[in-house]
């Protein structure tokens, strides 16, 4: 069965789906959505993700959506092929449990901000919120500071393996290096900085991007 | 193992893990944290919860936070002990992941933002930001006309059966019906109203709220 994914390839959320489908080998078709001209609030899609957000999969007539969701039925359901990336012990999974709720819940929403008031409104020609932008860099800096120590420690987030926990974070991390001018931010923490050049140059991540 | 849960039994986080580990019949000890006088932030504390946040878990030498991480965990640990959380299936456990990443990222936030302006606040002598009351309510809105959808075509959010979901929308909601004088935004939603009334006469839950 291909998976369908809804959704434009540009976007954080999608891009965590494709890389996880990816590392796990299954084959996906992209749907691509026009969100300019608002096609992720049309009715028809609105009928499979009512929050009008992206991504969305239909697997046959399982639909799902939030990326993370989907991150996590695919790693169970394909457990045995492709990349392991829940940790092999209830306890490893745990952890990547952890990781993946701080990505979601402290990492992603500063990098979210950022990449607004950065990248999107200067587009559009609305001015930047400098404060909030000044803000959110600081939180940001104090979530590193932690991950630094962690990172100082293992090799990856939840250990000594790739897991969900590490991908989650690919796709708000590129855009924070190459696309608003934060690379500093990982590039002054020295373990931060060895994990992103690990992570970031597997073939999963550098297919992702060609898309 | 009798599991030790740091962290006061009267935050939306540590209520969430407690109605867990009640539903699955795990044995627990709270040891309590006063947040007035900034225990979070003692030393001691941030080895086990860097983020300064509650609450973390020990259970034996295995330390966890993130609530809904925690949730997780024990849910699968004690997969046939107690309450079934996760779903029978793995399409199950998907749609239980969706509702539980729908709680954290859309449902949560904005009642946090109510509780902290209405609740917090006033108790400190701090003026609310009612363009932020007003705007989170609008937001927490739109949400609710999304669950009362779903609600109408299933008893419970991720099927016709009670699960973390569920569990992890108790503490917020109990806040937002009894304590900021907001009941109305569940009472005016026929079904929200209904699968409210049912999953806050668990047993579990009213022994989170005695304790």
């Amino acid at each position: 069965m291909v998976v369908k994914v809804h959704g434009p390839t540009f976007t954080a959320a999608t891009r965590r789906v494709l890389a996880c489908l990816i590392e796990k080998g299954i084959d996906y078709d992209i749907v691509p959505l026009d969100l300019l001209n608002r096609a992720h609030k049309d009715p028809e899609y609105l009928k499979l993700q009512p929050f009008g957000v992206v991504p969305v999969i239909e697997d046959g007539d399982f639909t799902l959506y939030e990326s993370r969701a989907i991150l996590r039925y695919y790693a169970e359901k394909y457990k045995s092929e492709g990349t392991e990336l829940l940790g092999k012990t209830v306890e490893e999974r745990g952890v990547v449990e952890q990781w993946l709720e701080v990505e979601g819940q402290n990492y992603h929403p500063p990098i979210d901000t950022l990449i607004v008031h950065l990248k999107v409104f200067p587009k559009m020609g609305v001015p930047a919120d400098m404060k909030l932008v000044e803000e959110s860099e600081e939180k940001l800096a104090k979530v590193l500071d932690i991950y630094e120590e962690r990172l100082s420690k293992s090799k990856y987030l939840a250990g000594d393996f790739f897991s969900l926990a590490d991908l989650s974070h690919l796709p708000a991390t590129e855009y924070l290096v190459n696309d608003i001018g934060k690379d500093y931010m990982i590039r002054d923490r020295k373990h931060v900085s060895a994990w992103w050049d690990d992570i970031s140059s597997r073939p999963s991540w550098k297919k992702v991007l060609q898309l």
